[in-house]
Formats: C-alpha cells, structure tokens, sequence
C-alpha cells in the first residue's frame, strides 16, 4: 500500500489546531448570539442546479460535482433505456468522437494501441466531452459557498420564517481551485446575514458585531464602510453610466495599482479630464468620518437620489460611534451584487493581510429561487486569516492550548485505585483529568504531561497511599505541595 | 426556474433544532475533554484510494465519489494521452461495448437512433462499464466514517503523535444508501478512540465517558459489554472453530429472531446437540454482573486463554463500579473487527430505537496504511438516534431553545436610541438581545418576541424616556415592572 496521503488543498486539523480555531469561531459564535443571530446549518450536498450558474461561468467550473454508483448511475441507465434517442442525439456524436471516431484516432502499430489527438484545439474538445458526458452523470455536488445555499433555503422556507430573520452560519465549503499558500480547497466560511428587513439598524448591529468580535480576539483592525450609492451618485455626476461597473472596477484597484495608474485606466475607459480630476478628489477625500463626509457633500453638492440616500446610510451608521469605524470612499467591493452599505475589515498593514471580513446589503436574493424578492444585509468572516493574523501578532491566549489539567500519576495497583478514585471526583467538580494509562517509571509519565501541555501532576505513591495524602506538581513554575487527599476537591487547577 | 429543493437523504437544520444537536454535541464533547480526549478534524474529502477496500464489497459501492472539472479531467486527459495503450487496454474494450460496438448495439429506425440492449445480463454489464470508466476519472471520495480518516491521520503523522493518542472528532460522514426513515446520506459521527495503549483502563474510561454522558443528557441506558476473547472461547469449547464466524452471526440474530430460531441455525451450521445445548446454557445466562461471570466460570472451567482473558477483562471493568453497566454474553457485534471488550449502548425498551452507542478494541488499524501495528479502542455515540431518543422522552431543556433572552421595544427615534444604548450595556454584560428592526405598533413586536420564544421585552416609550425608567415584561409569566434604566444593568434575564 501507498503512503497514505490527504488530497490536494485539504488539510487534517490536529489537537491544538483545532483549539486554536474553536477560540476563533466560539468568540465569533458568542458574539452572533449576543446580537440576537440563530445557528442554520445546511448539508455538504446541494443539488447541481442550484448552484449552477450562480457564480459565473469561472465559478461554475470550481464547483466539486458528487457522483456515486448507486442512484445517480441507475438514473442515468434509465435515462438511457427510455430515451435512447435523446441521449444518443444529445451524447452520441460526443461520446463517439471522444473514443476514436471523430479527430482523435485510434491506431494499432506493432501489437500496441495508441490513441492519437491531433492538436490543441482537439486536446481542448476531448477534455470538454468528457465534462459534459460526465456532467449529465451528475447531480449533486458540495456547496461552493454559504450564501446561496441560505437564500435557497429561505425560498423553501419563508412561509415558515418569522422576518427579518438573523441566521449566521459558519461551515465548510469547497471550490476546485488551484491550491497555493492560504488558499484550499476546503475551508470555513463564517457568514451572518438578516433578510427581510430594510432598517438601517441592521448594518449597525453587524458593524458592532465586527467591532466586538475584534476588540474580544484583540486584533486591531480598520472597519470600513461605503455605500454603493455614493459610487452610483460618482458615476452619475463624474462619470459615464453606461460605463459605471468599468469605473468601479478602476476604482477598486487603488489600493494594488496606485492613483496614477487608476487615472490612466479612467482615461482610457473615456472620462475627460475634468471628470477625471473630479474623482480623483474624491478618492483623495481623508480626515476623520465627519470631515470625510463633509468634503463629500462640498464635491457632490448633495443634489440627487444617491448621493442623499448614500449620505444618510453614511451618517447614521457614524452617528452610533461605533469602534475603529472608518468611511473610506475608496471602498468599492465586486460588482454588481450589492446595493446599499459596504463593508470590508482590514488587519493591521504590518502583517500583510489584505481583507479579513467583508459584506454588504444586496437585494434580489432570493429571487434566484422563485420566491418573492428578499432584501438582505450579510458580514462574514475569514477565519483562515484572522487564524494567520493571530499567529503572527501572538494573540491566542497561552491557556487555549489546555486540554487536561491534571495527570495522575500510575504508580501501581493500589496507589492507581486510589488515584483513580480522587480523579472522579475531580471530573465530577469540572476538572480535564487523566491516569496514566499504565505503570511505569516517573520519566515516562512526567514526559507525557510535558508533552501534552498538562500543567498539573498528582502523584499518589506508597507513602502518600499510607498517609492519606497526595502530592501536587505544577509542572509550569516547579512548584509542590503535599496535601491530605480530603482538601483535595478544593483546589483550583488553573 | 424549478421549486428549490435538497437532494435526497440530506437535510437543512434550522435553529431550533441546531440548538437542540448542539446540546447534545456539546454534552459529549464535554465529557470528552473532561476524560483527557483531545479534537481532532479531517476533511470531507479524502482520496478515494485511502477508502477503498476498507469497508467491504457493499460499502465500497456506498462511498460517494468526488469529481470537478478542473485537475481531475486534467489529471485523466494527462494519462490518456501519456499512458494511451495502458488507458485503452484498461477501457476501450468496454467503452466501445458501452457505445454500441459489441453487444450493445445501436439502431436507426424511421430516422430515429435507438440503443437497443438485448438482455437483463447486458443491462448490467452496461452499468458496470458506465461505472468504471468514470471510476478512472475520479480520484476523491467524501469520507464514510471516521475511523479510516483517524487511521489514516495517525498512520501520517505517528512520529509526531504523543502516545497513547487518545483523539475525539464529531464530524459529517456521507453514505450513498437508499434514504429511509432515520437513514441520512449525510450525517454526524461522534467518535472516542484510544490507540498505542493496551491497558484496560482504557476500557474502563470509555466506559465512564458513556455512563457520563448519558446521565446528563437523563437518558436511562444500559451500557452492555461482553469480550470478543469470551466468544472466541466458546467457539472453542462448544463450537466449531472453522464455522466461528457463522456462529457469531447466529448467535448476533439472538435478539431479532428468539433462541429456537438461532438453534435452528445453528444446528444447520452443524453443531450436535450437546453443543447446541451448551451454546444455550451460555445464552441464558441471567443475573448481576458477578452472578454471570460465577455462571460463566462455571460453564466454561476457566482452562484455556481465551476464557482467562475475557474474564479477566470482563472482572477489570465490573470492579470499576461503572453505572448502568451491564454484562451481556449475547453481546457479539460485527464480524472480524474487534479482538477484545465490546461494548453497545441501548435506549429504553419502550422507545423502539435499538442501539445509540457501541464499539470496542480492535488491532491492526494502522497497519492498513503501513504503519507499525497500533492496537485502539474506542467507542461511539449515535448523534441522530440519541436525538429521536430525547425528542421522544422530551429531555431537551427549556432553556435550550432561547437564543435572544431580550427584546428592545422599538417606539421612535429618541426611544429606541436610548435602548439602543440600554441594550449595548446589557450585551457587554453578556446578555443576547435584540432591538426590533423598526418603529412599528406593539402588537408586531409582541408577536415577533412570542414566535421568537424570547423571554423577556424591555419597552422604552415616550413616559419612559422623561423619567428615566424602562418596563419589564416577563413573556412567559406577564409579570411586568417599571424600574429605572440605571437598575437595569443589575437585572438577571434567566
């Protein structure tokens, strides 16, 4: 047998991996609660149609399709002997021209076949026969992100939903993608949304939750807010309509490209120099969130529909003084998904973490699926990089990493009775214990805790067996005491 | 666009219910940390070589396969055109049968193509070619249970494993099995293994962390063991050894099918009478735990090895005082997997779910994968039929199903900025709340917080804006009280 090996893009959470990241979603979690959220968990599998198409055509080919010999085959075998000629009309020419019929050629030469492809182009058919011969194979595959298995579970679900209804959701998901460094092919995603409600108050609670989720895991971040009327209100006054998402996708790449370079990408889009210089006093606009929002009004002249509604998202969410909340006019996020307020989070510049959390209100949701259209405001969270971002800054706390306590010590046959014994007891009070599992030399076992991160040991001896007491080991300072086993249940282990 | 729905065997969990399994998850985590166990997680996804052949003819067909577009179809294009000749010698002969070439043979008739397949037999060498040859296109299968994974891991990563490596993991498994009543194609495992230890207080621990377990969820259970040792005895002493396998499978049936129906088969096994005699004696065996073994002793004689062993096994745990543990010598579980005390969890007769828990030492789990041999023991808990258990027995708490404990009255701009800022205090104090979404009349407010299950309302109205007050209603009891909004940090919610 092979080496064993996990696929590409996959990874095995050990031990303290997984503390690590359940202080992360368990502090995220808390905090979706204290804001009135509800747990939803949807399954691995969705049907392929509905999430096909929802992605764009790059999406769709990172979407993981789930066959299996049972069902899916003796469907497609049905499918088949009852409509043969549909299947052939719809396969045949394909399927044929893939086995040797069509371009590619099977030839036989000294005893050996060989199948024979006769350029690129030809190359590139095959591959796309195959995905499609497999393709009405298939009828299920793993869910690519939480966003549209939620809208379509609101569809299925919204006669039974009391609105607006808060959900969060935190899972894996799986998309096909290339793997490289912090990027795999299964990963968590950690979304909150609420649906059908308009109130601004929605994007100030989740604002808060960011604010609070921060501060409790101690990472200092920027929160920053736009809104996509302020970039409709600029496109209108600045720019040209029918080249808004061109302008936006400008826009967005300020940050990676510089001023210059997104002035020149304005000019070659059509903007004239005036409109050009418009918007690039809008980029530049700094100061705090008042003096921001003042030199907006003073550029735009507070005039249209956008500009006031974007204006207003934009004050009232300042107006709740809400921590490390930055309006940064910059901010453009996507494309055409969202339609009020934005959101994205960013760690601090020295650890060279773009985003860690992003989100908005968009509308149209759940429309997708039929049911009547469904306003929604949505945060998420990246826990891969806020778990790189805590690793690089230190920040998970030295007791995440304690499982147990207390390692009693084995030192015989009697002695571990009684070892045993006061172990329950101290279970039974809350305390992570263990024996150790045989009797052996004190090496070993000190080993053990050691390598365990146990930080208490409790040795029951012959003598302390004969005494009623019991050594304690803090196996961190080095400190002992020797106590009657009776005071035993009052220590505290921390 | 069609009805949105979810595929076959899966399920949505919406909050309540997520509420519900969590207490239950969170219970047995709990106690499994308490017991010194530590998290592990694998992924979904494993490479379908790693599955393969470990789970048996039927189970092997039940692994759900994993394909995309992208690398897989790269990967099988890459070793068609490199590997041609084996490629083809592997699949042409069955491909081409499978397109019309052989016995499957392909008609035009009134200008309509038509698949004509003679007989049942090529039906199903048909299906079987479909299967195959897509089988060489995917590389990844979604995983089937944990045990596999955890083999695989510890046979990965075993020179850094601190042993005994005692791991805990609760994560989806997907089976591609006819959907039935109480039947998933995706659901929890919930799964305790000790491995790289043979000390039998492993036994006794596993033993404990069940008795544990089901004491707080307040299920009564009987915890049954027996030793795979006692039945390989009994085989020996009163069986034939040859046939050991199908005297165990006999004697699992004890409680399906009555003991005249497992001596009719065991006659037809070939047994005589004298033994079939004795095989019955064993099976009656009634009493305490000490009554059965003094039985046992005195059926067996205690000559041979394997009746010591499983004694003394059975002895160990017993001395152990562990609740609701009972010794049952019918008890054979499974085939050839295990090798020392096996163990299964049953729920009150009256509730008509069999076994919610079982497992027991097994060897040579590594070795599957070419690691040195690592003997384990573990135990498992049955997440959905646990569940059903408690739904019937109505052992969820109250409380369970509260996520917001308060609701803020939303009654104006003035009034629900003072809640707002009221509730923030609340929130830091750790209290999960809400402020509705919007002005609106008292009635939707009430009606939202009484669908929501939310227990408390806190109303902030004009009157209470000037003197500085708040009112408190209790949902579930009326009871209501004005008290002045400095008090109401000191307020308990539960």
């Amino acid at each position: 047998m092979a080496k064993p090996s996990l696929p590409q893009g996959t990874r095995d959470f050990g031990p303290d991996v997984v503390r690590k990241r359940n202080y992360i979603l368990n502090t995220i979690k808390n905090v979706f609660e204290l804001y009135g959220f509800q747990p939803l968990e949807t399954p691995a599998m969705e049907n392929l149609e509905t999430l096909m198409g929802k992605y764009g055509e790059e999406g769709d080919k990172l979407i993981f399709r789930v066959l299996n010999n049972g069902a899916d085959l003796a469907d497609s075998i049905k499918y088949v002997n009852e409509n043969p000629d549909a299947f052939l009309k719809e396969n045949f020419e394909e399927i044929s021209e893939l086995l040797g019929k069509g371009k590619v050629e099977l030839k036989e030469k000294e005893g050996k076949v060989k199948l024979v492809v006769k350029n690129k182009e030809q190359k590139e058919r095959l591959k796309k026969t195959i995905s499609e011969f497999i393709m009405t194979l298939s009828k299920r595959a793993l869910k690519y992100d939480l966003t549209i298995p939620f809208a379509r579970y609101v569809a299925m679900n919204h006669n039974q939903l009391i609105f607006p209804f808060k959900r969060y959701q935190i899972q894996p998901v799986w998309r096909a993608d290339r793997p490289q460094k912090g990027r795999y092919r299964e990963f968590y995603q950690c979304d909150a949304d609420v649906v059908g409600s308009n109130s601004l108050l929605n994007e100030v609670e989740l604002a808060n939750i960011y604010a609070t989720v921060f501060e409790r895991l101690k990472i200092p971040v920027k929160i920053k807010i736009n809104s996509r009327n302020i970039l409709q209100a600029l496109i209108l006054l600045f720019g040209i309509p029918q080249k808004g998402t061109e302008i936006i996708v400008a826009i967005d790449k300020l940050e990676k490209i510089g001023i210059d370079k997104v002035k020149e990408e304005l000019l070659r889009i059509g903007l004239s120099n005036n409109q050009i210089h418009s918007i690039e006093k809008y980029l530049l606009i700094t100061g705090t969130n008042h003096e921001k929002l003042l030199q907006l009004k003073i550029l735009f002249g507070e005039k249209g529909h956008y500009e006031r509604k974007g204006i207003q998202e934009l004050e009232y969410l300042v107006s709740h003084q809400i921590k490390n909340l930055t309006i940064d006019f910059t901010l453009a996020r996507g494309l055409n998904y969202y339609t009020g307020i934005i959101f994205e989070v960013t760690a601090p510049t020295e650890v060279k973490i773009g985003s860690i959390g992003g989100g908005g209100r968009y509308d149209h949701l759940t429309a997708l699926f039929g049911a009547s259209d469904i306003s929604g405001v949505g945060i998420s969270f990246g826990v891969d990089r806020i778990y790189d971002v805590m690793e690089e800054l230190d920040l998970f706390p030295k007791d995440v990493f304690i499982g147990t306590q207390v390692l009693f010590f084995n030192l015989g046959e009697k002695e571990s009775a009684e070892s045993f014994k006061q172990m329950q007891q101290l279970r039974n009070k809350g305390i992570r214990c263990e024996l150790f599992h045989e009797q052996t030399k004190f090496d070993k076992q000190f080993k053990y805790a050691e390598k365990r991160n146990i930080p208490y040991a409790i040795i029951i001896g012959e003598k302390e067996l004969e005494t009623g007491t019991c050594n304690i080991k803090n196996l961190i300072t080095g400190n002992q005491q020797t106590i009657s086993t009776t005071d035993l249940i009052r220590m505290e282990f921390k």
